[in-house]
């Protein structure tokens, strides 16, 4: 500990800490303590968690301390403090998925990241809060109060886990999973300035997870860094198919690409994009021009017709899984007014529409597949807008003014839709000093050149390694 | 020609024909015009055919034989005079799908199915009459007449292949392909008498046919023995999985079965069955144990509660197809009133209730492949009734009266939602003499063992021996 001030240490990149561990420098119960104290003193401010498992997280740190000594390292998540969203569940520790209906929802067995992540050795602090069953953007929770933005707190954290993001943006742990349906991991992570990964479809499991929409749900890290991000996706990932690279953290620096190409999309991506939000992501192609990479066009024309489709889906899942439950409608009562709302049309929406969906959605996976061949990864914002005040409803962009929860959501469902796995980096901050995202889109089964390449940038710029001044007030 | 009547050599096995033809005791000429004479002389009673293209299947016949002569035999199908279901593309022919809608509907490209059995050498004679888009179990089309049933003219063959079925069944053909999405194929072979194969979902093609509910079409043959059926599926299948052994006709004989396991369903299958029907199923469960079966029950639970969810994905599939063509609700007034309500049922199929069907449908696909963990094949009636009289809505049965569509469906409907092979095969005839149909059902890619187990079944009865009394007058 001598070496670190409790708010370096909080913020050092997980291989970093990793290494201070098997050294010696710091305990287990050191990084602990110090996430501990920081939540104690951060979390009233922020609402990140909603459950702090304080005396288990403490028994743990002092069981990998001695495992370490003892030379039994299970790799770079050992002993380090991670949190997770509270829609995942967690043998013995309330899982509420930030609603009041699963509100004394005491799992009996872990979710499956949950035992991987356990199993990698890092130690559980706690659960995040949600937008209420993850079906919402804004993590605005009408039964246990907002998470508010580490770098402006009168700001939303964007969602759903936004629990999540801020408490990885705030130092108060290293890591997190989070879920992501229509952008649930990325959308928090551009507005809070981290680094979220939304992996392929089908890659991690969701076993154990609270479902939105089964075929759109998707479990992934919010982390602080790409190697960060790349350490926990190995932790938690399942088999890739034969042929394709899993990914490597002790690679991804000597994986950087030398020569490749980034698709720049000529339609949808940059349709009512915040002017410092554009320009932005112009600025990172110049960069990752001058990284070897050349920019080309492309072509994704059926997108602009997924909207309607990929939301048809979004809602009948969703009330598919809550009639199931026998949620609803008998406790509609006892979900948030949105919540409640999106339940009541996802009643109406027809199977003739859902069949048109599925349909169009093999054609979209097509054209993303079809600029595969072309490019190693699409280039886009991951919202047209940063971090919008609190309680708004609604934003104008470039004139145009659209709820909060389309514009957040529009440039990050194409990904859910077609299960290509997406991430958001930090590009830059606003006039404002909010964060920004960039969002980069790769093949399926590709996390392992998209982490180089988002690596690559990470290396070249210094947004992340900005972090937000926090104090104690409320 | 000399050793046979034209009778006799219309109902030979295609085996046998196959020999007479290599042998040149018979030419595809001989055959097409036997085919032709009693297609004049037998149609315009049982109006089976809707479209008869005399002229091109004589110069086939002319070409084929000239083939032969060349010693470029192609196989078992060279030369063999059959016939197409209406909803199956044919190239510069008309394809009505029994329609108004596509009434004037020539195709530029041939169906898989079609294309496969021209290149097998098969002799198109013509189109056979269908339910208006298969969308029903009778056959009286409301558009171009109903087809009769060969063994009483004044009932129904069953649908939707009525059709094919009657064109098999009267000898106007030596087989004939249909589609079955919820028993079409197999309702019509068991209610004239001769055997209908629904292949393993995947096997056979749908490119080129006229959808019905996407998810549950099946494409596969109506023949009048079981080595009929294994020779067109061989023509008409796609590739097996690695493992599966393909049908082979000439192996048939020597791959019947010595000892082997029968599945007799607890569930489901023998609820409300006319009383005839459960003896003959009976009787052939004691012929099978005869030829070395053991019968065991199998417990299939899920199936009663798959009635409605499968009904609801039929329903919706359906609609969905004829409105992205736009068919419906536009020329609504264009369809029969039978199959104009069914689509306006399936606009009323709530996503949330499709996907529960989805949910369920997987549970029961687990059902059946956890009863072919200990069986060979599962035993059920095909229909509950044998052949209805035209016109006739309602049917009792056991003292429970249920519309006739139910009734021919519901025993058949299982094997499209779980997408297992089902065939029908002859087992008796009631008192009033119509045919009766033994289904049996396996395990997915098992289409070779389920031949051979209904070869051996036929080997050792006449039923399929039987053919009906034909007279020309109408």
């Amino acid at each position: 500990m001598a070496f670190h001030s409790e708010s370096q240490l909080a913020f050092l990149p997980i291989e970093q800490v990793a290494k201070l561990l098997r050294r010696r420098e710091v305990s287990p119960l050191d990084l602990v303590d110090t996430s501990l104290a920081r939540i104690e003193r951060l979390n009233p401010a922020l609402h990140a968690f909603l459950t702090v498992v304080a005396d288990r997280a403490r028994r743990q740190a002092r069981a990998a301390g001695r495992e370490i000594q003892r030379g039994k390292w299970l790799g770079p998540l050992h002993g380090i403090p991670v949190s997770l969203k509270d829609n995942i569940c967690t043998r013995g520790i309330p899982t509420t998925a930030g609603s009041k209906i699963l509100a004394d929802f005491v799992p009996r067995v872990d979710a499956e990241v949950a035992f991987r992540l356990a199993r990698a050795g890092a130690i559980l602090l706690g659960k995040t809060n949600l937008h209420e069953f993850a079906y919402g953007v804004t993590t605005e929770n009408p039964h246990f109060g907002p998470t508010r933005n580490p770098w402006a707190r009168d700001h939303i954290p964007g969602g759903s886990s936004g629990g999540s993001a801020a408490a990885v943006a705030a130092g108060l742990c290293y890591a997190s999973v989070g879920t992501d349906t229509g952008g649930s991991i990325r959308i928090p992570s551009a507005l809070c300035g981290i680094v979220g990964l939304k992996p392929t479809s089908g890659l991690v499991s969701l076993a154990g997870i609270v479902p939105l929409a089964e075929s759109l749900d998707h479990a992934g890290p919010l982390t602080r860094s790409v190697s960060d991000a790349c350490i926990v996706l190995q932790a938690i990932a399942g088999e890739y198919p034969e042929g394709a690279a899993p990914p490597d953290y002790r690679k991804l620096r000597k994986d950087r690409p030398r020569r490749f190409r980034l698709g720049w999309p000529k339609h949808y991506f940059f349709e009512r994009v915040d002017d410092e939000i554009r320009r932005a992501i112009e600025k990172a192609a110049e960069c990752f021009e001058s990284l070897g990479a050349r920019i080309e066009e492309v072509s994704l024309p059926k997108l602009a017709d997924s909207v309607a489709p990929s939301t048809n889906i979004a809602l009948a899942e969703a009330t598919h899984y809550h009639e199931s439950q026998g949620f609803y409608p008998a406790r509609a009562k006892e979900y948030g007014e949105d919540v409640q709302e999106r339940l009541e049309w996802g009643t109406r929406v027809r199977a003739v529409d859902y069949i048109h969906a599925l349909g169009l959605r093999r054609e979209v996976q097509r054209d993303f597949d079809a600029a595969f061949e072309r490019v190693d990864a699409i280039l886009a914002p991951t919202t047209p807008i940063a971090a919008p005040p609190l309680g708004e409803t609604e934003v104008t962009i470039a004139g145009e003014t659209e709820p909060v929860r389309s514009a957040l959501l529009r440039l990050n469902r194409p990904a859910n839709f077609t299960g290509h796995p997406a991430m958001s980096i930090p590009c830059g901050f606003t006039a404002e000093s909010l964060p920004m995202g960039l969002q980069l889109i790769g093949p399926r089964w590709g996390e392992s050149r998209l982490l180089a390449i988002a690596r690559a940038y990470e290396e070249a710029t210094e947004w992340h390694k900005r972090h937000p001044v926090l104090t104690a007030d409320t």
